[in-house]
């Protein structure tokens, strides 16, 4: 047991140290399926003055460790605040998801983009990540995180979602250098700002590659996993004597777990659509693994929840190494009566 | 040689026939990056009035064959006849893509739904299969098509596209015997559907499986892929004594290739996503290949597409059995200049 936290089962099976129980917590915990969390939301404003506010997002990312027996907390904010300390004016238009006022369009653009200061444009997050700390209280660790370069790249060349992923494929395809400048500053600009969550407090750290799975193999590994690999490198991984343990995920990026396996990093995300015991098969033991139901799951009746709790559990099998998630974030219109469920039946096991 | 087609490499490749040239043709085709498609599209009104005119369904399935050596024609048509004439209400909003007026909700409207007669309902479709084979001369082949049961269920239960299918799996984890209900009388109404294209003229048939890469390994077998093997077990496999080859693509199915290999089927669909050599791998010789360059490198320069083309053709290797495609279909605002290069470049093959 950590001297500093009274429950660490989660940083343990991170580590593929022995466990009581498989531990659990949830893709998007704080969120709009609570409406405590929308009542904030609606106090704040807009999304991103939600992020801003190191109050409000503390209490945000404090709401579902009081209905639920979760076995981390994850900093409330955004995979895009990077982009938006480098002036590209991130907003959110009422359900149409993340823009961006200024998007990257040229190689002018890309040569002009500066590395942000973790501690200046992105001083807001460490002050939410320090509070959010000091409130935890050791109850469970803090998660950091941060988008991946190639997402952080996709939102910035789109200016916001996309379904075909033209404009930054278009670049990847036409301008590789501008691309592969893009993404080593916002490498850099990766590194920087979660070793300052670290420093700030975060006790674990995980990097959404929401959008790597658009890759073809050869592109993943020169676009989106290189990239990875250099953040791997440069992260501090040690904070008050405790390992900071390190997840990747990429969404749809099954194929590819035995690449990412090799990065270096503690542990892997996988998705509903790669069954655990494949995972682990193509992993060799190299990672822990955090995962995998279906977030549609919870649509379901109290029963079947708890059937296909029992599967995901069954499909890693025996060992360490296995954080129970959702394979993706949860969605807004969840019963959180069914998320007890989902937790509880993941705390009683396969008994 | 067939004895009515002037050029069957595609019909040769998709039974793993030896083949002078790897055949290629494009998902999309026929569509909104031709001039001449928006003009004829213009005098049609809307989508589904083009669709249901024979004389202008068989232009625009005729002008992609009049600008690049193509080795095969597809029927233009939509994979969501079927719902519409089981009276769903098919429409499309500009810019919002399809939108069914009155979608499954309950278990009672399950019930409800009867099997079109593709000599009734459907009758329109088959008018265009016989007028585009007889305009095709010969020329190359013909390939009918439909969207795949689960596919068609997704839309008919969300009441058109979706980000996180809440609906369509709510119903499948809640009552997945309504569920197995709609996906059986889909899979019968699919079956007489393709069976009646080939009567009408389709020298080739292909299910187009746009969602099962949203479900699990386990609920793929179970509600996508179990569907998909009704309808193979059940379609005509030779007209006028020729083989009429069938096609199987669920897109961001690269990881259950092994399994849909075993249906029965001629050929698999492969999106860009997973590697030829590796599909390869999986299907262990028993099927044909088709696919599988991402649709986006039509957006970069001549030598670029040259030089995918060259690795999509190295990665399948030596061998029969390959049908050059793109993974998915091609983008709205390519160049048709690109895709002349793509097809060039595809019969130049690796000289």
């Amino acid at each position: 047991m950590s001297a500093t936290l009274k429950n660490d089962i989660f940083i343990r099976a991170l580590l593929k140290q022995p466990v009581e129980r498989t531990p659990i917590w949830i893709m998007r915990q704080a969120g709009r399926y609570l409406p405590e969390y929308k009542e904030v939301r609606a106090q704040a404003g807009d999304f991103m003055s939600l992020c801003k506010n190191a109050e409000l997002a503390c209490e945000v990312t404090m709401q579902p460790l009081r209905r639920f027996d979760l076995d981390a907390a994850i900093l409330f904010s955004d995979i895009l605040t990077i982009p938006d300390a480098m002036g590209l004016g991130l907003y959110f238009e009422a359900g149409e998801g993340p823009k961006f006022s200024n998007p990257i369009k040229s190689a002018a653009d890309v040569k002009a983009l500066a590395i942000p200061d973790p501690t200046a444009e992105l001083q807001y997050v460490m002050n939410a990540v320090s509070l959010i700390r000091k409130t935890l209280d050791g109850k469970v660790p803090l998660i950091g995180f941060s988008g991946s370069p190639w997402t952080l790249a996709s939102y910035m060349v789109e200016g916001g979602g996309t379904k075909d992923f033209g404009k930054v494929k278009g670049m990847m395809f036409s301008d590789p250098k501008s691309m592969h400048m893009m993404l080593d500053k916002t490498a850099q600009s990766v590194s920087s700002y979660l070793n300052a969550q670290i420093e700030a407090g975060a006790q674990a750290v995980m990097i959404f590659d929401t959008w790597g799975g658009v890759l073809s193999h050869e592109k993943y590994k020169e676009f989106s996993l290189q990239y990875m690999q250099q953040i791997v490198d440069s992260l501090t991984r040690t904070a008050d004597g405790q390992t900071v343990p390190v997840t990747l995920f990429t969404k749809n990026g099954g194929q590819w777990l035995g690449d990412m396996a090799t990065t270096g990093c503690d542990a892997l995300g996988v998705d509903w659509t790669t069954d655990l015991s494949t995972a682990k098969k193509l992993t060799q033991g190299k990672v822990a693994l955090q995962g995998n139901l279906d977030p549609s799951v919870l649509y379901a009746d109290d029963d079947t929840i708890k059937s296909e709790v029992k599967k995901v559990l069954t499909s890693y099998g025996d060992g360490p190494g296995h954080v129970f998630n959702l394979g993706h974030g949860i969605h807004q219109h969840i019963n959180p009566e069914r998320v007890k469920t989902l937790v509880d039946a993941v705390h009683a096991g396969l008994s």
